[in-house]
């Protein structure tokens, strides 16, 4: 019966729809970290969940766990998990896929009568999406752990400005609960998350399925600013000027062309000016006196993270003296690189030759809640599924073959690994 | 008793105090055209040349008009005048100065019973501010010269969306009038009008006056963008890429250095990016899909201007090509460059001669009002006043004694044309 066992994308598919139709936001959709886009999202699942006769429970945090108890409570339990949060006109799988897959995997166990071993539980984790809500990583993620710092809870949200804690609060979740060291996913043992590729490489490659092989570091500058002068365009002389907007312009195409180098030089890293330009204060017929700028520079090899910051502050004082500005980069945040645990990967890379399905394998480009499980200890793998038109954008687009493809592999794996 | 004869100074000044008491905004002033700001400072200015006991006429656009009457109706009349409009956050001489300093030169030909040949005419102009509100050149004093075309009556001001004909309606005037080819200034026979410098020329030769020559030319684009593809900064490798942040930015530093080699050659020119940039769809974690700019280019010389945007003409496809982005630069706008008359600038140089004030000739680097009578075929002139800290910014500065210099050198110049 086992080895016949298949998902239930049905169910996903339902779920899919269900979710969209809750969170569209113009062409796209937008599912708030701790508001109402992501509290709607988790109220479809929690009761897709409930009727599939998972045991559901939601933490402290407010993740969603959906449980296939297992035989023996002390064996600890297998978590496929993702998040439901989007970033702002987001498209509709990045995080939503990984929670669904998961829900097919286990909804077709439970369906089938199946009792392994260990606990299956689906985890839907909060606020993933750093750079859109809660500028830390994995939130939601390091409270189930509890491996979230306290001073994490009064990060605010980008945009309503109010801290982490206050929107839990909001949402009816326990912050306190953080401060006393709460977990709820401590007694984990392997964390599989499925995720959209969020770039073209397996599209590219005609490729359905990725297997990976670790989570890039980052440096980041999320608020850096150039300080010119604002002058009027037309009677300021060219050598009187201390224009913030080429200043700003300047540093990002020479950095561009520093990437440029050293991606021809075969380094592995992105860096972005994810937004550039001149600040409300500009205006037609005025030298900009302002700009402002945010930097997010990611790789798998902090040495290739380095060199770009190296270029930066070697480009900084030289454009302050040329153009008569001054850079205030403000604070840097970033995460280390994290490496995927090798035993899943092996057990991926098994479960898809066993059912024929074609995979390769290959580095994240962002961040996931799996580096968090990695980074307390517990080993994390991840698949990717190839998609057509990046993420974190409405065309967002999945085949559902290649879901249903990366969901039968991670049947395959979840039997294996339950016991 | 004309020789000695001096200009209302303490008229001047209490009015400045009075005119930024009305239109502080932050730390500057908001004088919008056609609207609360523009008409308190028109309020303020009549009420005080009425005191004065000048004749004050408003005409269909609303410009403002305060006579000292000529002996010889027939003969026309010199009008001193400037603007009283000023960009958003801007400071309280750019426009005004010129005004005030009209009326101080007025005011005391009318106290000392000066009665001329030719009617002196104090003008207060509508609108001059084009890049902060109605994006056209001088519909103030072209309403009164009965040279603006009619559909400039449907341009939209930038913030309110409202066209012209609206908000001239809103405060009282008469657009139809406009459509009849209405005009008040006609009789014209010298225009002359007093500005700050808005740029550093005189305020570094430590020279307090300046007597122009010529207004420059423009080619604008206001609302030019660039269109890449929205794509998620980690995962996107940058051969993937059409980051239209980075397009923007290479087109402005590009054209920069252009300018740069032109300024090295001896071309007078600027060339401004006032606002570039990413628009609101950019977000932190994505690459840039979207850029807009403005683009803002200035000479006496027509061969400048056109040197700069064959040089952006053959940037863009270059740009597009290696970076797989679109450039959109919507409509150009621009003027012609206008020479000021000849006899006015010998005129103004032998006023300041015969009271020993320092001035020097010297092209305007912005346009004004000036520009609109010399096209109409009226003979105008122009002074600047030396200022410190340039202008279209809060911290405008001008010192009084510089700025009673330039009155006196005025009143010599009005007593001389008006006979």
């Amino acid at each position: 019966m086992r080895a016949n066992l298949m998902p239930d994308i049905a169910l996903a598919e339902r779920l899919f729809v269900a979710l969209r139709d809750a969170s569209r936001d113009g062409e796209g959709v937008t599912r708030d970290a701790y508001g109402p886009g992501e509290q709607r999202a988790h109220a479809i699942v929690r009761e897709a969940a409930e009727a599939a006769g998972l045991e559901v429970a939601v933490d402290h945090a407010g993740n969603l766990l959906m449980t296939l108890p297992g035989a023996n409570a002390g064996a600890g339990r297998i978590v496929l998990g993702s998040h439901l949060d989007s970033v702002r006109q987001g498209g509709n799988y990045d995080g939503a896929a990984g929670v669904l897959a998961a829900l097919a995997v286990a909804a077709a166990m439970q369906r089938a009568g199946i009792r392994p071993a260990r606990s299956v539980t689906v985890a839907a984790v909060r606020a993933e999406e750093a750079g859109a809500w809660f500028p830390t990583s994995y939130p939601g993620s390091r409270m189930a752990l509890g491996t979230l710092p306290t001073e994490a809870l009064d990060i605010r949200r980008t945009d309503t400005g109010r801290t982490l804690a206050q929107h839990m609060r909001d949402c009816g979740f326990d912050p306190d609960a953080v401060r006393a060291g709460a977990s709820s996913l401590r007694d984990t043992v392997a964390y599989l998350e499925m995720h959209i590729e969020q770039g073209p490489v397996l599209e590219a490659a005609e490729i359905p399925v990725g297997i990976v092989t670790g989570i890039p570091g980052s440096r980041r500058l999320r608020e850096a600013r150039v300080i010119g002068e604002t002058n009027h365009s037309g009677a300021t002389p060219r050598a009187h000027r201390r224009d913030a907007a080429l200043a700003a312009a300047e540093l990002a195409v020479r950095l561009d062309a520093h990437w440029a180098a050293l991606d021809a030089q075969g380094h592995q890293l992105v860096c972005t000016f994810c937004t550039l330009g001149t600040t409300p204060s500009a205006d037609f017929g005025k030298v900009a006196g302002e700009a402002a700028f945010s930097l997010d520079v990611r790789s798998v090899d902090p040495e290739s993270v380095d060199a770009i910051f190296a270029e930066l502050h070697r480009l900084v004082p030289e454009i302050e003296r040329s153009r008569g500005v001054r850079f205030e980069l403000g604070a840097e945040s970033g995460s280390p690189a994290t490496p995927l645990d090798d035993g899943i990967q092996a057990g991926l890379r098994a479960a898809a030759q066993s059912i024929g399905v074609p995979c390769r394998t290959m580095p994240s480009g962002g961040g996931h809640d799996a580096a968090a499980f990695m980074q307390a200890g517990i080993p994390a793998g991840m698949m990717f599924v190839r998609n057509q038109n990046g993420s974190h954008n409405p065309h967002e687009a999945m085949r559902m073959q290649d879901f249903a493809d990366a969901c039968a592999v991670m049947l395959r794996w979840t039997l294996e690994a339950a016991g």
